[in-house]
């Protein structure tokens, strides 16, 4: 599925809705949507562009009604194909436009046209943006210059099939003193991203696995076990995390879980549900626990919590995590932790797979934790995100009498849910008109789920990228922009 | 599958089989090797080896007989569970060791005890390796500081899925000039090597679908497949390349080829062969042709043959290389152009999947290609190479009489088919016992497939990654050791 980047602009006073058609429609033409190909569902394009839903489902209908887009029940909508598209492609510019006058959009829509004046948004506080202003790329750059001098053609060979074993020892030393986790280092398996790393983990535990997440979850987890076909079961969370008995009733065999702070809920499982999950998987013999640690190195708040493979004797939990968020996005470096029964299978149906990560970039990231600069710049970033979440609560003081405001051990967002039953589409709609970029609770629930009823008055507002004067007057902009449901 | 990396010595003048034995034995014990992993065939351990068939059974013989393995019919040899092993790990060494007393070794496989005395291979000719040696590491350092002198945040940031906009414009420009290949730059796909692209290929095409690979093929694709269930005919080749009147009656709906050089037998594709291919895959709407075109670069002898996907007009060939193989194994970057109809499907269901590959990587790859640096290593390594392959040709005239010597095309290695049927593992043996190691063609043939007679006489030479004056040592003991057959 294509990600739509339309730049909504107010251009001639366009309105939202047919900017959106005329972009499609565009992209259609050029070739650049092809036939057969899916977009997004009207809600997610909706969030995504951050207009009212009512308005992509409009420009989605014209398309349909002007045959470039096909609309097959429960699966979405579709590019036409080609043969069909000959007919429209021979029409003019100007005919397909005249069928669109600005009269008739303003009758329909005139409730968005306001919108469509005002600017892009301004600041935006997405729960996944990082900063990267405080990355020591002095540190960065003179550890790879000092590999570089003393590469030889080693370096530049073909390295282990799970990463070079120095990284491995490195990572299972980090894992066990920060996180607790018990492994030796040839239970590690390297690889460029966590993406890559569940490919591997289909090919470990096989295809077609009914799988539980918790709703909600984190959603690119949600759209991967989604193309590997897997059964996915959505088991709410409750106040300690994932439901174990709704869990047991529901025939997984493996159970994806964030037990050090649930995103986007930010729940810290306690200890008694940790043992009731780890008591689950042990029931069957192909159960597992996959355990998402992504962000757990940026907590900021009370003792470290340990991870739930420290807890673990049994060998149910693969562990899994990245340095793409706790040191940059582009570092390509994930790594999973394996059972030692799941060894087994990694060897037996993964030893043909060659490393996806370079030697040199190993190599990179292994002086940069061993030398110690890794954990200098997690206790640099934990202070400053400490002080921007911080900062962000007492910005915060004037909601909290109309919002209840949550996520403190979340990573790198809040969450405010409105007590006045204001929805999420509402409070995203009134902070994009004053260039405020929120994200709805929506966006974590699985497709064909109903949302919780305590989700749908609840937006997040991520921190990580905002510098404290963009936080001051965001805040500022959406106190305005929320008057009416303060 | 795991590797056996066994030193082989002459250590206590221990014989071969023995030295397997306790290496696989103490592997097992120390839980390096686990319970229930699959070991290699004897036929392929031997091969590694390079010792008889009958050592590795006669090893593996008695790891069954005391329990450490078993041998499942048709499947293979695994390891015990840990349970029967437990009662093996009391036993004390000497008490194990006492049952193989240097005397019984002896007797049984006398005829390879002269083979243990001897030192380890000295000269090694496999056809995978590459010379580093002329790498321009200086330019490559070169790039890479003044990359990281300009890089900013965003170059640490998360880039496009399918590679960086300017990488893949400069590879489409250079598959173009070099490989005539047609394609937009939104067709390519850039991946952290070509096992990661063929994981992506299995989510676009779909699973267990029928493919067709010629015989003998690339082992590691031939692996890599297998690991998708993927129901794999072997198509043998003749003088042109895959037979396709065996391909339509296979029932395949991929089929994996190399035209441009076969591996192992360097057979080039005429056009005419071409076409018959692009007509079969034209016959079904979800029939293509997978080109791997993996080391093409490396051509010397007369004019370039340009790609398969060249005479693609109809959009069937999924053509794939590396840069693994022509710079350097450690560069993890391949890619795939993908024909419009497989782009579709690569959006819908690998649109989730974000690239492997750093964007600082990608910058320094795009930069060595776009100035040149790229095309100048190539002309070098190519004309080292045709000097190696002349040199190596030149030194084989003595061989002439009864082998006859092929491969001018087939990449980094020569063919040697003994006139006198001496086999392979005769062959392979002999060198062995003077320190040379060649490879035999049964590693290039799938598994349960009776070898063609023609092939089972002969070897690879690979001469990649040895100096003249190695090849010229090498030549010589090889003549010694195979004074017998000449």
């Amino acid at each position: 599925m294509t990600d739509l980047t339309i730049q909504l602009t107010n251009e001639r006073n366009k309105c939202l809705y047919l900017q959106i058609y005329e972009y499609i429609r565009d992209e259609i033409r050029s070739g650049k949507l092809l036939t057969g190909e899916k977009l997004p569902s009207t809600r997610s394009l909706a969030e995504y562009l951050q207009v009212a839903r009512s308005t992509v489902d409009f420009a989605y209908g014209q398309l349909v009604a002007e045959g470039y887009l096909e609309a097959k029940p429960h699966k979405g909508y579709f590019v036409s194909s080609v043969e069909e598209l000959l007919d429209i492609s021979s029409l003019t510019e100007n005919t397909v436009d005249k069928s669109f006058p600005d009269e008739r959009c303003e009758e329909n829509i005139s409730t968005f046209l306001e919108n469509s004046k005002e600017q892009k948004p301004i600041y935006d506080f997405s729960p996944h943006a990082i900063s990267l202003k405080d990355f020591p790329f002095a540190t960065w750059k003179k550890i790879t210059r000092n590999i570089l001098v003393d590469a030889n053609s080693e370096m530049f060979a073909r390295g282990d099939a799970q990463g070079d074993l120095s990284l491995r020892e490195t990572i299972a030393r980090y894992l066990h003193s920060s996180r607790g986790v018990n492994c030796r280092p040839d239970q590690i398996v390297v690889g460029a991203g966590t993406d890559y790393l569940f490919m591997l983990l289909e090919k470990i535990l096989g295809r077609h696995i009914p799988i539980a997440m918790e709703e909600p979850t984190y959603e690119r987890a949600y759209r991967i076990f989604q193309s590997f076909a897997y059964e996915i079961t959505a088991i709410p969370v409750d106040g300690s995390g994932m439901n174990v008995e709704k869990l047991r009733k529901s025939g997984a065999r493996l159970a994806y879980v964030m037990p050090s702070h649930q995103y986007p809920t930010g729940i810290v499982m306690p200890i008694g549900r940790r043992m009731e999950l780890l008591r689950w998987a042990m029931e069957e013999p192909d159960r597992y626990l996959i355990e998402d640690d992504y962000d757990s190195e940026f907590r900021y708040r009370g003792k470290p919590i340990p991870s739930l493979q420290a807890s673990d004797s049994v060998g149910k939990v693969i562990y899994m995590g990245t340095f793409s968020k706790s040191i940059a996005p582009a570092i390509r470096v994930g790594y999973m932790v394996l059972p030692d029964r799941l060894l087994v299978s990694y060897r037996n149906n993964c030893g043909c797979y060659a490393s996806t990560v370079s030697r040199i970039d190993q190599r990179i990231l292994d002086e940069f934790i061993r030398d110690g600069y890794f954990e200098r710049y997690l206790n640099k970033m934990r202070k400053i995100y400490k002080e921007k979440h911080d900062y962000l609560l007492t910005l915060l003081h004037p909601f909290e009498k109309s919002f209840r405001i949550s996520g403190e051990n979340a990573g790198l967002h809040l969450l405010l849910a409105s007590k006045k039953n204001v929805t999420e589409e509402e409070l995203l709609l009134a902070a994009e008109k004053e260039g405020i970029r929120i994200y709805g609770m929506s966006q974590a629930c699985m497709e064909g789920q109903e949302i919780e009823k305590s989700f749908r008055n609840t937006v997040l507002l991520g921190y990580g990228a905002l510098e404290e004067t963009e936080l001051k007057a965001g805040i500022e902009l959406l106190k305005k922009a929320w008057s009416a449901y303060l």
